[in-house]
């Protein structure tokens, strides 16, 4: 039988994979001592990997796909094939950026700044290439965590670290001078595997399935009636992120009208479909729409 | 732009609260340190607020709208415009009662006999006008709480206290003799944001939405198919909530019908549904029911 | 009033069984100190046992009806009606089993082995009169619990114990020499209730709704626009688990087609059903399948 | 080399079995799956076991000795040595007792009104043989636990149940009618192993240490200065629990006395050896007083 | 029998009152229904009230002494006696402060920028004592908690609120305009019960040994042996909170000399000892310092 | 004034040294936002760092001292100076090993076996040195954590991996082939730092005082009386730790005599005392012994 040996990522985003593959139809099953959790599909093998490692076991042809963090696939100048990206929603809706931060008060302003000074950083690659591009000589070492402290210590001059919030970097008084790049999940395939049919089409269709389930999250279905003579009006102001479902009520000249909204119009739209006289409003919750 | 002024409560309520809105539509995120939790609707500035200060700030134009107990309107003698009720869906299903309890073994039985006594409680202003009214001369004093301890303790002879099951009370070995008086939570504004029809429509948009939210709580979607000969028959037992939408099923002599009922009675309505000879039953789950 | 007189499991089903009866339509309250759980059905009464008794007050009529394990109700040789199984959704999905285990380098292999041996078990009856059956005789001592462990201990030879995935017995390093029984949940009705017609009735419906949140677990509502040219195509790769609804759309050269399907396939049908030509694809979670 | 096997109680007693074993100079190490925690001494090898089996394995030479209740011992009418009592500090202070209670408003009031009666206990020998000698009637069963609630629940009309500060009891709304037996916890050993001299002495220095530092938990060390005219006066009032400790000081008409007092009455004490003279009165803490 | 009635506070104190009184001498255990935590001495009767309103039942002789905040002793300007203060070991070693705090960036710089303003507090009779002496004319009104919430809110202008390390003002944006009242804990008595010779010992004994127990917290006694040539020149380094206690050792022209030093210089002391020819030396534990 | 910059060690070392270090004299504060916990101590500058980061900063003079194990120095091949070993009191008392392990049932029994193999290891560089010097050529890439699982997971051939008690590495059935060294914590210093007499003299005695606490931890003092024809008898058998302190005590043919000895043998030592003719035997606990 064929089977497509995946990655999963560990630690922060665990528990957010696990549950949007269970959204998209597959439920897997953390195994405690050994790293190959239980799915229920025999076509899948799945491998729990540190997000940091996994673009070098795709590479290399270990695992045929991966979730992971395009940051990391970067620093470790991996050659997969990238299949999408997979958006996980997030409160803060803010995307992930690695940024340059030195201590509140440093005198140092721009990169220029940095010339001889000595940085810290999970993601040595991506910012000793950035620094050469540059032509700017920089300390680069590599840190074991809790990376901003360091120049609140003053330890180092300098730190490239990974925020959201700003938060952290905000807590610990940092001011960021510098944007290094953006990142976000990706599903990545070998590139052999993406050129054996049967793993490409297995691929594509989990991928299809996490998009729809992603997309579901903040989505819902909208049904109500609908008087002949108020219908085009009606519908005129549904949103159209697919078109409505009309159908024709029995014995009545009414239409039962359906459709799918985001969640976050639904308060506005509801009290104009009202008040043009849809009757019978319900709004209900989705798993996937594709 | 225009902006409404919105007051939630903190403590009991606050998670329900914020569940509340949710599902109505709008996502609130606590801010931990100061009172501002974020909305994402930039027509709404959150505070949240003692639910026994809240009508003094409504009152005061301090803020527009707010949710709180009718129990603290009444103990502040707020002016304010009631909205409508908020009745949060809860297990016990009973209305919060302010009673008036005494040691179990207390000689005092009537009304009448807490002249001269000490009573203790948080409701002071209504307690002091309740006895007024009655022509009964009792000492009354603002509690810190724990107030029940303290008839145990012989410290008061009475309290006027909040309860739901009573279990408090008789955790204490305490006898009511009296209920003061009935609460529940309540949408209220401001009498001059009320005369603004801006804030009026925002506020009844949003008291429509919650009460849609509230409604669908314990309300289902029913769907079903039925042939020609038995739909009067079938159509007949469902109840009237919302009338049933009907469509004639494509190349067939069936109907699929479609309801929303009670959760309640959904456990009666099926078993008839089934043997009056309905197919394909499903029940699924409801956001809102406007 | 009729009131069916209902017992509930304490332990390891209590949670699932109160989520299974909330999703089927009733809301069983817990409560604290004493054992009568509070439900929203006047005509039910609850009490929480421990499974092992249960089937002893169902027989004797204190109870009408309740849910236990099979094990314990062969173990007290109740006579008592089973009006059905009622299999919870587990992630392991294997039955649950009473197995004879030796220790690992035991030189027992048969159950002849076991001649003159001292056997521990919280299952004292069942197997007593395994043994007899077999006409082997073993010294059978009730166990308090910890079973596994007395082996390990060397203060008995063998233990009856109950497993669902053999890991508690391997973690001992015990090993399985014989299979005793398997067991599951059931539901169980006392003999004169059930001779009682609105007894039986209320019992029956009950198990009617039970069935239907059960099987609602993991099957899924599918909805779906397909036009005229390939409708037939497309329902025929639809799963027959209910034949599916189809609705002419308005105006329309379109239908929509909606059905129920298990969460297992739906991953697989998604992409076929694209591929065919179905548009707007949603999926949505269900309460009950009947 | 000989070795010692010792149980040690499971469940409620475990925490303060191995705290005190520490105290006394041995450090045990649960072992989390089997039921042999590890010891740092050779000469003994540790079981954890069931109070209410302990005897029966202690009897039968399974164990040499083990900490275990007397009423356990007793239900099992096991023939074991009694090396002596160990009484665990307890802030309630008060016995373990095995008492009868019925439902607060029940006609039962004397043992005799149990004629007939059904009542359900944990402890069901001691039980049976209680009443056979009062020449009572009953039908006692075995209970699986929740004992009192079954009184609640009308399923039996009485329980002998295990209590110390009857707050179950009075929490379930129960009447204790009769007192069967007080309880505490004991050092047992097997009739063979106490003729083995080695065993014996390890087993009567285990028990002389556990006592020793059962002792010192509210004993303390006090040391004071008293001068030469004072010194016959303070030291009578000295508790006589071991003689005092008097030294000469150097070059002084002063001695330092050392003793040590029970910390229930060092809160008394210090303040009259404060007024007869003391001076540079410390206490300090103990771990054994032999 | 005599017996004396002690409050003890409720809330942030609770669990420190009750661990200084078990090193003092004295058990006491929470009950948790009632308001009566146990204590082991039949001369005492505990309750457990608010801080804030303990002085007003010690005034009133409901209690004959009480541990209490000296702020809240003045917010209700009870005439109690001071018995004497007990400062409580804490990390932070800063005194309880009530300070007057406005926003960040607001316009109040002094005290007389308050005239006409509102100000939140839970201290409402201090405070206004205070301004009225200042003779500043500023609205106060009670705060039901989460004062400094109300400045960021912009309900109020100003809070009094209570602060140890000033870190949830900060928190909150706050700037501290003045100190209205430094505060730490006390333990007060009632004017009657201090004239009743039995009760004012009983009080002062409980004070001496609670003082004895919070001294011995960051005190250690030191014990080390020293031969005769070097008697002098090590004794005289000593530090003399009590005088050191010398006796001569057996046999030998050595001395053993012990001494208790407070914690903090242990560290600097040992070396020093060492150097100068001190041997075995040790650092032991004490629970009392009289 | 003079001050000495102190790294201690982030991580699982992190409450275990703050413990000591209170034992030892020094209060810490862990400082939740920067890295600068606070110390009692104004002649010390605290800084928290990871062990694996810790001699970099040591060698470079950022830090005059700090904590870390031998492993993490050696991987930096920093050059510090080693002021002493700290052996933290462990249940398991055995040394932290890196060890060379594959999987259970791998091929590879030998290092030579590795010959192009693929390791994963968090310590590159020393197992870089390692199989340089073996002259074995080897595949050796960075780990980012769960390095056994890679092993479980195929994704490489052997791990270098540390372990104290091997638990782990059986868990995942790995098979450990080589020891590549033992590691312990350290104490060290900068190489300038150790040449300044003040910073020096302050880190010799920081180490003195840690010392004598951990040398306390299972030691205990141990007082008797002892009469004179006795006295030679006893001391004679007492361990000599440090020597006994013996004195006469008043108007009596009686000694005192006190000594310390480890908290493994007193359980042997006191029933031999007891058996001598030793009385008033008592055992207390010990802060520091020097």
């Amino acid at each position: 039988m064929n089977q497509l040996k995946l990655g999963l990522p560990k630690g922060s985003l665990e528990n957010a994979t696990i549950a949007l593959f269970e959204k998209a139809g597959w439920l897997i099953k953390p195994a405690a001592r050994n790293y190959f959790p239980k799915i229920d599909d025999p076509e899948l093998a799945c491998s729990i990997c540190r997000p940091q490692e996994m673009s070098r076991y795709v590479e290399s042809g270990m695992l045929d796909a991966g979730i992971t963090g395009k940051d990391w696939t970067m620093e470790n100048e991996s050659d997969t094939v990238l299949v999408g990206d997979l958006i996980y929603s997030k409160v803060s809706r803010k995307p992930t950026r690695w940024v340059i931060a030195v201590a509140g008060d440093s005198d140092i302003k721009t990169l220029e700044d940095l010339e001889g000074k000595k940085v810290s950083t999970e993601l040595v690659n991506v910012t000793k290439r950035f620094f050469a591009e540059k032509k700017i000589n920089v300390d680069i070492e590599f840190s074991w965590g809790a990376t901003e402290a360091k120049v609140v210590a003053g330890l180092v001059d300098a730190v490239v670290e990974v925020t959201e919030t700003e938060s952290t970097i905000r807590a610990h008084g940092l001011r960021i001078i510098h944007d290094l790049m953006e990142s976000n999940t990706q599903f990545i395939a070998n590139r052999e595997a993406w050129q054996d049919p049967w793993k490409r089409e297995k691929v594509e269709n989990i991928f299809m399935l996490l998009q729809g389930a992603l997309k579901a999250d903040r989505i819902v279905g909208l049904k109500m009636n609908i008087s002949e003579e108020k219908l085009e009006d009606i519908v005129d102001i549904l949103p159209c992120l697919n078109a409505p479902t009309i159908a024709h009520l029995y014995n009545q000249k009414w239409y039962s009208v359906e459709t799918v909204v985001s969640e976050d119009i639904v308060r506005d739209l509801i009290p104009q479909l009202k008040k043009k006289g849809a009757e019978g409003i319900i709004e209900y919750p989705l798993n996937k729409v594709i």
